[in-house]
């Protein structure tokens, strides 16, 4: 039985308290949050704080605070030589207090509240300084995921940047997709399933093979109606930034057809 | 009866065959190809040519060839008044010949040879010069599809700039996630979970609502240490452009709160 505390009750500790708290071979002892808060109906026999020095004992105390503030919120944990674990892709292991045993506890995902999401298939990237803590954070990210994988900060680094294309940026050309229909009336709803299996299709091709377009096709005459048709400046900017880009991509190919 | 002639047997058309053909209330006729193809074996009871004088009478017939072509290639069909359609997004009815019945059946979605898609969700964008003909594309669109819009061709114009975004774009920024990993020998299947979150999210969140990640929050600390690992040079351009586009968009709202 891992015995769990989790410091922090926002996007990232309410979906871990939610995989966690109906599992067996797992106990969330406590749950602490800096500022007010309540957890849902069927949670509420867990023990909740707002005071550090009210902590319990546990195996592993699982922080999911912003990136800035981890290192001094560790700093003040009334207690040492515990396991202390992050969930940021985006900060090395060490910004951690010495004070405590470190670790890293990253589901490689997005989360929004009251967006329930199926943990079965986030990797889960954990990476710890001793082998028996990895073993530790390895039996629980099994508990919750099918794909635990040893990360350690620079890789993790590495997958943060990736996923900032992937998940922000790509976020990003939807909304502008969204924006560019709006200004006719047609409802976003109509490009979902486009979107969809665009998401889809990398499953079995890489992006690369996946690509299509006019950019891709370096069709010219399609590329300059669209631009004339984006009102909004800074969208031109991107569409003309992007298909640069992809035309310097694929050129060499074309050649060699 | 729908009595249909496909015109091209590309991912566009082979497609659409594999939907038509065992449904009923439609019937395939022939299908054209400008150079040999050869249809599936459970198919090759259906009349195949590479000869337009060859071509008999049907109540519409389908072309999927390259934008370029379409007006030119309808031109030389060697009948008149009938009911002639493209498949494009980006180009309008007006470049199909005067001599025959004009309409647009253009299916939103991505197409890859040997990628099967389930048509029950595309988006079928519908546009024809008359009523009757209308109805036909209608009839035909519902055999296939739960969603048949009637689309004229300014606004098909603008869902295709739209999908260059949120598909050819974004298929692009996979790219790039997938070639950051690669230096650091981290497989991209990691992020294929996320990738499609990301385009689960927006069925019940607009994509302003979604948006998260460092450019959003404004965390300027973290941008900077992204730039600095991101050795690609076209890369670094795109990430600051689309940060700066981001901060700019969300910059109002946090003053706000």
């Amino acid at each position: 039985m891992i015995q769990v505390i989790l410091l922090g009750y926002g996007n990232v500790g309410s979906h871990l308290l939610q995989e966690l708290v109906f599992r067996e071979n797992v106990k969330v002892v406590q749950v602490y949050n800096r500022s007010p808060f309540e957890l849902p109906k069927e949670m509420q026999n867990i023990e909740t704080t707002q005071n550090l020095s009210d902590l319990k004992e546990a195996d592993v105390y699982i922080t999911s605070i912003s990136d800035d503030t981890i290192s001094e919120f560790t700093e003040k944990l009334p207690f040492q030589n515990r396991l202390v674990v992050h969930t940021s892709g985006a900060v090395s292991m060490d910004v951690l207090s010495n004070k405590n045993r470190k670790g890293v506890f990253y589901p490689l995902q997005t989360f929004s509240k009251n967006q329930e999401v199926d943990f079965k298939n986030i990797p889960v990237c954990i990476e710890a300084e001793n082998p028996q803590d990895l073993k530790i954070l390895k039996a629980l990210g099994e508990l919750i995921s099918d794909k635990v994988v040893k990360i350690n900060s620079e890789q993790r680094a590495t997958i943060h940047v990736a996923a900032v294309f992937v998940n922000n940026f790509t976020n990003y050309l939807y909304q502008i997709g969204a924006d560019i229909l709006s200004e006719k009336d047609i409802p976003f709803e109509i490009l979902i399933p486009l979107i969809q299996e665009t998401g889809k299709k990398i499953e079995r091709l890489s992006p690369e093979m996946a690509q299509t377009g006019p950019a891709k096709r370096n069709d010219q005459k399609t590329i300059e109606k669209h631009l004339k048709m984006i009102q909004n400046e800074s969208y031109k900017e991107l569409y003309a930034l992007i298909t640069k880009q992809l035309q310097a991509y694929h050129k060499p190919k074309n050649h060699e057809l």
